[in-house]
């Protein structure tokens, strides 16, 4: 499959974040081929008018757990515990693989449609989740969450293991795997250890939450005299590449840990905000050389799957923080959805159009209101971009979505099967 | 005109806040006939088909300067104050009747394909504003800014005298009129008083920036002794309907001030955040009893129109600010955008769809991912929703926008005109 987008407004995301204007890209198979001049003897199956249209690399969701789309606008404007633990851990011990199935494939759909081409997904029922992602198109880290709360870690451990065997060379290689311990107050610290050898003996990442609320700190203290950061750093957990979601309650020793130990901290916004956690300290973050990349959450504490919201966040919410204009400018935001999400997933293929580079795509339609004037097109990703300009998406060197419409979807099943399982969930 | 929607999922927004399921809406003329049971002898020239839509009165911005959408994106990411002094002002300088009026043509698509019916616009070139109202559809209260910083503000308050007699029986009475003294920082005591006594005359309100930033109250403090409220409440302004954009950086005195003169405050936390001035305590002003409505701001500072997102902020930004995750519940953001607003301007023929009240109404089609499963409307509208999501919007009984199109524009038009008007307004 050869694919040629013509004379678009390109964002490369590349070192220099360079932008290019009337550009051609040639993409064949699943990679890019040519940017700017195409050779002669490049015959596209395909071409992409690309005019009045800005073309960057697909955004990257760090952190998510994707089925609980199913728990969108369940049980919002509650307390944070008593939400968490009466209202969704409850509906959580309910779900099966149908439900997950399902409530995966709503959130692909959803995530395609505003523009992300990769996800980072901690849940469970994961080979469903798996199954999706084969399905529609997507790329994907999937761990399996796992903890030792209810005695059953050890099985955890072995599901991981068995999803790994399973799914690692499947989807033309578009599913990487990761170990996940759910969090520090969830995992006592000899399963941590668990956790950790078992990354190790796979050679994969570990994908795990980190001081998102004031009280998961305060017990980390009471538990184990020092901060989660130094607790999990202290069992070796570091030692092997982490991408640590939220990370919003940090002290000075705890950035510096994750500055020197190379932690990849992925910044939640929306989710943040909303349950009332607070604002994690991305700029300090940023300027000590930390990696920090993106997520949107799960659907139950966002309530979406929307990249261009926490773009917009990122940029603007640090800004009144720090009583700060200048703190997180657009194009910092916009290489936490791209870049940094990549370095953070260690795909170093994805997350910049490069020659060479896996071909995953998207067109922005900018022949909108909101974009006129078109003094600076990397400000209106950031500040006027909405997640529903995004038109074309390519994946893995596959146009999955073409003129807004998702190829490789039968939307109306979607919503039939989101009814059913849902009406299950909420038997009594 | 009779128009009738079918089917649908209403939010009333009247005193209880009251979601019908299954309803049907009857409009007659300007204004809201029947709700519920449609009685035979209603016979509609239209009918919409409300299924799988939720219907609600359409969004109220309370604050904002539509013509500044010339300088969207043009230069972000810098201090506040060389960005308003060195960027923004000289370029306002270079503004034409001519460019103010595509501006305006270019806010007005943006405001409505994002669902908001009234706008309050304080800026210059009125009468240009006032015709693009009239032209498109949209209901506004416009404001000719004023200020005697240049040694001119005798003829502004003239202009704004004249354009009230031009304008205020115009275009089906879908425009009204305020006094607006820019900021006590632009405007001398004796000035605003000259104001007040013009808003006394005219028995119409006013609509300034108070407290936007940190550096005007400690200016304030230096000058007057006092904050900016305290000064301009000690000046007799609050005598007059006043709405207040910004109010910011607020003492308990203040909070005390504007709760017992009854001022409207506009918050805009878009534009707070982007411009690094900080959280405005929507939280505290509701609970003592003041009116706080919500504005874009313009967008030069936000960048966009798009009052969706800025329920969204108001709703999830106080939460963090006051670590609690109940802080302005999503009702509470829906409220700012819609019957807060109407009172805010004093339009209390709108804000609401109740039997009598003008046709002021949008339609949102939740037939989209991000509205699945179906747990909570209200929630979906603060946490779920795009602006893009809206597909019909009736003002003053008008169908303007039927399924995404605007019926009264050129959309073509308007951008080539933007093109050329910005060429001009960039030349040395």
């Amino acid at each position: 499959m050869k694919i040629l987008i013509k004379n678009t407004t390109l964002l490369t995301m590349n070192k220099s974040n360079e932008l290019v204007k009337y550009c051609d890209i040639a993409i064949e198979n699943d990679s890019i081929k040519h940017i700017g001049d195409i050779p002669n003897d490049f015959v596209p199956d395909t071409v992409i008018n690309g005019e009045n249209k800005l073309t960057m690399p697909g955004l990257i969701n760090s952190h998510t757990h994707i089925a609980m789309s199913l728990f969108r606008n369940y049980a919002d404007d509650l307390p944070f515990w008593p939400w968490l633990t009466e209202k969704i851990w409850p509906l959580e011990e309910k779900l099966t693989s149908d439900s997950v199935y399902w409530g995966s494939m709503l959130s692909i759909v959803e995530l395609i449609q505003s523009g992300v081409t990769c996800f980072s997904d901690m849940y469970f029922f994961m080979d469903d989740v798996a199954k999706a992602v084969e399905e529609v198109g997507i790329r994907a880290v999937l761990s399996r969450g796992v903890a030792d709360i209810n005695g059953d870690g050890e099985a955890k451990l072995v599901e991981t293991k068995d999803f790994y065997n399973r799914w690692i060379s499947k989807a033309d290689g578009r599913i990487t795997i990761m170990v996940a311990p759910h969090a520090p107050y969830t995992c006592s610290p000899d399963y941590i250890k668990k956790t950790i050898a078992l990354a190790k003996e796979l050679n994969i990442g570990i994908h795990i939450h980190l001081s998102e609320t004031l009280k998961e700190v305060e017990d980390s203290y009471k538990e184990h005299d020092k901060s989660p950061i130094k607790h999990v750093s202290d069992l070796g957990l570091f030692d092997v590449n982490t991408t640590a979601a939220h990370c919003v309650h940090l002290s000075d020793e705890d950035i510096e840990i994750l500055s020197t130990k190379g932690v990849n901290v992925i910044n939640n916004p929306g989710s943040n905000l909303k349950l009332g956690n607070g604002f994690a300290q991305v700029d300090k973050l940023i300027s000590k050389g930390v990696n920090v990349a993106l997520g949107t959450d799960g659907s139950a504490s966002n309530n979406n799957l929307n990249m261009f919201e926490e773009i917009n966040l990122a940029a603007i919410v640090n800004k009144a923080v720090n009583l700060d204009s200048t703190s997180v400018p657009a194009i910092k935001a916009i290489e936490m959805a791209t870049k940094n999400g990549a370095k953070a997933l260690n795909l170093n293929s994805i997350g910049s159009i490069e020659i060479g580079k896996k071909a995953d795509v998207i067109l922005i339609d900018m022949k909108k209101p909101h974009y006129y004037p078109r003094h600076n097109e990397v400000s209106a990703l950031a500040y006027s971009a909405q997640a529903s300009d995004v038109e074309t998406v390519i994946i893995n060197g596959k146009i999955i979505m073409d003129n807004y419409k998702i190829k490789t979807v039968d939307l109306e099943k979607i919503y039939y099967n989101i009814d059913r399982v849902t009406k299950d969930l909420l038997k009594d």
